[in-house]
């Protein structure tokens, strides 16, 4: 494991109007006062893991070595579900088990957070991210060793992307981006279908296309992506997130 | 006193459109560049004072030692209002003196912040935030003394809340958040009003009820919140933020 | 050159729901994982290159000698058009060239962001501000020479500005913001015509009108601006964005 870096990004959907924020950040700085804080987003459509999986794979690639997340989406806090802490070669994070860390690759370890020595006295039943989640992901950016905290669990990837998929959210440039990485796109020539679109060609930046124009690309999540060059895809279109994707060879 | 951490707390109404955030965060980094900014939130709604007395109350006590907080809600900037700068044994404040800073509980000292010497020069007449509040609250950070700014005044504490309240808001979840303390409720056996509803047990978490069924529990803010679980009190109820709360024992 | 200060104050049009903003800070940091970020906003309205100008420039003199400002609002991405690094005498800048740092006073030097030893590999077509803005910023907050990055251009300061001018934006407040700076109104008297509406007066604070009254004042940003004592200058007067604002002495 890299040497922790006193990095913690951030992500919740406590939204910024509510002190759930500041209170967060203050458990944690008050169990490690150098950590440095970095606000992913707090505005993840509330309970919704599916988003805050994918915001949170799509960004923890580009961090340095040694930084921990802290990911709150937690529609079951006070309720049975466990607390997770994963570790790959390069970073921590800490999370309610419910699927949010599914998108993180290269787990080494997987821990239940369950010392409660670690923990905010005394933890209450409504707020985990305040009483167990900021502290312990403090101490984590602190260095604290992963075993520490419960015992071993076993970590469960998630099965590999097929080449169906769907529109899972609509950015707020109107492009609309799918589940399916790069990677498992066909090598040579491919057929998209979205909605009633058909697209045969993979354009490699959105002005390859002419103004208006809809075009399908690699974006900036590693994904494909339906775009309008200079415009919006989604008002073009009219497709929604949760609208099927199928791309098949040509 | 503790010792400055060097960390600043920012709570504002100014919100992420225009820039006056960038401002004050470059204003305060002017005066202490070495100061590590935290933002609570700057989406408190404009002028709303008890929103910004709720939020920054319910945050201060999860925030280490050392703290320094910087509120700004400021209907009367340019008016005759005063600058107050608190201390308690843990923390320190600044803000316009509105009653942004009412909820502030163990007060040890209170000055008026007159000491041009401090401030941002010219001092202008619309933006104190830039011109007075963010380069004392780098100051502050640094360590100067409270007593440098200006003269002692008497801090008023406001009277200790009755079991009598209201709906003070509305979180991004739906719950009901009231402004009925945790320490104020019966010890044995309770009975809520609150619009046409009645409740009559106090639930520890919210899955203590069944999904849908609404309940009364101590939210994450130590007051007494309105909720249903995996659903939303505001949706089910239609009750509003202002409705009042009545809670007797029963 | 002031010596690099650490502080790289980020500018974008991303919006906080998709997970673009955190990548944006992991490439930073992952440059330079000791640089200390701060949000001015991301609130950009997407594409919106002239109120990214408009807020960058309001924000970049109450900085810090030695600050990195990265501003991303970029429609040509993927495009011909170039990345350019200015420097000041106090600053630094790394933006599309797209006219995003047109508000920018005292440039000293410009160069064209060519070198690739210093971004991520590979550069995307689609997301330059992950691959090239971020890095670079990062390595301009640890020190690096502008000139390294490429070769310097001529670079042309804009035009000053008239005493035409128009409502550049209508804050949260209400308030109706002009594009006419200070220095360029009248000294003795002057005549300000904007809609329908005349004001012969240059208040100088909210408080010298009554409430709910409409007066002319130099705001926070130092241009003139439209606003009501306690209250909304946009609802009172229906004047939008777009506006043209006339002064003349009187």
């Amino acid at each position: 494991m890299a040497k922790a870096s006193g990095i913690v990004a951030l992500l919740t959907d406590y939204g910024l109007q509510d002190p759930y924020v500041g209170i967060l950040k203050g458990a944690l700085l008050s169990a490690n006062p150098a950590a440095r804080l970095v606000d992913l987003t707090h505005e993840i459509p509330p309970q919704d893991i599916d988003e805050g999986r994918r915001v949170l794979a799509a960004a923890v690639p580009y961090f340095p070595d040694g930084s921990v997340f802290l990911a709150v989406v937690d529609p079951g806090v006070g309720g049975k579900r466990d607390i997770l802490a994963l570790e790959t070669d390069r970073h921590r994070f800490i999370a309610p088990d419910n699927g949010l860390l599914d998108g993180i690759d290269g787990v080494r370890r997987c821990v239940r957070v369950v010392e409660s020595r670690y923990f905010r006295r005394p933890v209450s039943a409504t707020f985990h991210g305040r009483d167990i989640l900021a502290p312990v992901a403090g101490l984590l950016a602190k260095g604290l060793d992963l075993r520490r905290l419960g015992p071993s669990v076993r970590w469960t990837a998630k099965p590999a992307d097929s080449v169906r998929g769907e529109v899972v959210s609509v950015d707020r440039f109107g492009n609309l981006i799918t589940d399916i990485p790069a990677a498992s796109l066909p090598k040579h020539g491919l057929h998209i279908t979205v909605g009633r679109r058909t697209l045969r060609t993979l354009s490699r930046t959105y002005s390859d296309a002419r103004k208006g124009e809809l075009l399908a690309l690699v974006g900036s999540t590693g994904h494909l992506e339906i775009s309008v060059n200079q415009g919006s895809a989604s008002r073009v279109t009219r497709i929604k997130k949760g609208t099927p994707v199928r791309v098949r060879p040509s």
